[in-house]
């Protein structure tokens, strides 16, 4: 490792602000820098809870983010059972996805003006990601911008994604608690329940809830709640509401957060915890071993131009991917 | 390649109902059946026309799709300038990606009731997908869903997907014209728009044009894409209004995909169309790579119960996951 990066994880988890937007930067461009740096802090990580808030557009996530950092921002909780765990009031990096633009970078339409009342605050650290569009990259940034904050000292994790999409449903997964937000009347109802959002789920949240239907949105999920095969010692999610705009909810979900957290961490469903974290490092694991193993083949195995000639093979229906493939996995590995 | 493979090959290619609901399902599964039946139809494929159809949940996909193949399959079209490339009626496949499900399998609410005008026309095909839950399996499934179709003949494949994220998008990016359906009030627009729907709209519509605000989001769509920087001899899409439930512009639809596929396939865009397919072909080949060395990884590399121990150190922080998948990589390949 170079010296330079040495210094950027000392300097890192030692709370330097300028080193962690110097290394989220490195993590954003996922270069080798960036791995360097993750080999060089992750022995320091490990503390940190991490919180994951997906859901629709639209639902309100970035209003009902802004409204729980607050919570736990505030010197003295508003419900005697909250907070507990990090006395407060305790630090809180956000890290909100931003899954657009290939090309564009997220800036087309101007980012969301936000977080006012936490601008000079200290104690609260916001950071927009975009992806560089292929997929995966966005999963893979995410997992090392976590890292990068929880070795820079800070208690509580956010990460905020948009979208239902698989790639989010992988995101929120990252997570030690998992809130999906919903919206009544957000269209179709069970599409939403279908996309994928009901096993990530350990708490939902009907934002607006002064709106007409959040009473059969919140019978809908407890319907399909009840339908739900979960294994043993999982634990139920609860169903909140809450309206993000006027603060209303905010505080039961944040004392329905460390409910789950106690329950996750000490009661009988700490083995499904536990089981979780080992999946989620299996995969990143499998995930960074495909990214090496794809700049091995780049750079130690195909020729300049080959690999362009052989696609234009596939696209002119000379040779099936399936084959190419096969041919090319055979000339990289030991034993064939 | 087994025996049976290679009829249900030849039987797929002749057109058989049976063959081709047997293909779908091999395909979905996955396995190593699925790649040779692929390998073995793969050069009778290249000429369906795969239409893309994706938006975030309840903006009408499914009527939208449903309108859309009913003009398709119109003897007579509605308009003298639509279909005139297939001449009418063509066939039309469609696949409805269901994102959802590692363990329902897409089931717990019951599938839509949908397409009941074409129940008893031999001339439809409808069949939905559900992912595995893994990242990239879902892509990689409906690349292979298609080019089945496409080997037994389906004029027409339409791909429709729930959702808006990065997974959706890599799976839109299969299709040879994409068509993104919004509606109004949909919750917020401009996350929307930047949830990297405008790189990959060849069309936009707007379904349920009859509500409120139907105005507004054309003309947040025309002032989001006089910004977008597209490269040279890309083509601006069309941005259209529709009620899907009743059919309103529905034929003006259509008209402008066929347009799209003209302007694509002859004018000064053809270009980026063979760059697209190139992209895509490049893609899945990567793809279908990292599958391959997963499978090498599990069965040469790892001894049975290593990956799990080695995943314990690495959420023990004994190892990180850099050193970990690069300690891998290097037992694997040849040169190091």
């Amino acid at each position: 490792m170079k010296e330079a990066l040495s210094t950027l994880a000392d300097r890192l988890c030692a709370r330097d602000p300028r080193a962690l937007a110097r290394a989220l930067s490195l993590v954003e461009e996922e270069g080798e820098e960036s791995a360097d740096l993750v080999k060089a802090v992750f022995r320091r990580t490990g503390r940190a809870f991490v919180l994951g808030v997906t859901g629709p557009p639209g639902a309100g996530k970035s209003t009902l983010v802004d409204r729980v950092a607050r919570v736990f921002r505030s010197p003295r909780p508003a419900s005697s059972q909250v907070g507990t765990e990090f006395g407060h009031p305790a630090s809180v990096g956000i890290i909100a996805i931003d899954p657009s633009s290939p090309f564009t970078g997220g800036a087309v339409l101007g980012d969301r003006i936000r977080m006012s009342g936490h601008h000079a605050d200290e104690g609260v650290f916001i950071r927009s990601m975009a992806t560089r569009g292929h997929l995966g990259g966005l999963a893979r940034a995410t997992t090392d911008a976590v890292l990068v904050l929880d070795a820079a000292g800070w208690d509580v994790i956010i990460v905020e994604t948009v979208g239902v999409g698989q790639d989010e449903v992988e995101i929120a997964r990252t997570a030690d608690a998992t809130i999906v937000v919903l919206m009544p009347g957000g269209g179709d109802e069970v599409q939403t329940l279908k996309a994928g959002l009901m096993e990530i789920a350990d708490i939902f949240v009907v934002n607006k809830a002064d709106r007409e239907g959040s009473e059969r949105l919140v019978a809908a999920l407890e319907a399909a709640e009840s339908l739900n095969v979960r294994g043993p010692g999982a634990l139920t999610p609860a169903i909140l509401k809450t309206v993000a705009t006027s603060g209303q909810g905010i505080d039961d979900l944040v004392q329905a957060i460390w409910k789950f957290r106690r329950a996750a961490e000490q009661g009988p469903a700490a083995q499904t915890l536990l089981r979780r974290r080992h999946d989620r490092a299996e995969r990143q694991l499998r995930d960074l071993v495909h990214q090496l193993f794809g700049r091995y083949l780049d750079q130690k195995v195909l020729a300049p131009g080959e690999l362009a000639a052989l696609v234009t093979r596939i696209t002119g229906r000379q040779i099936d991917p399936y084959t190419a493939a096969a041919d090319l996995v055979r000339r990289a590995v030991k034993d064939t």
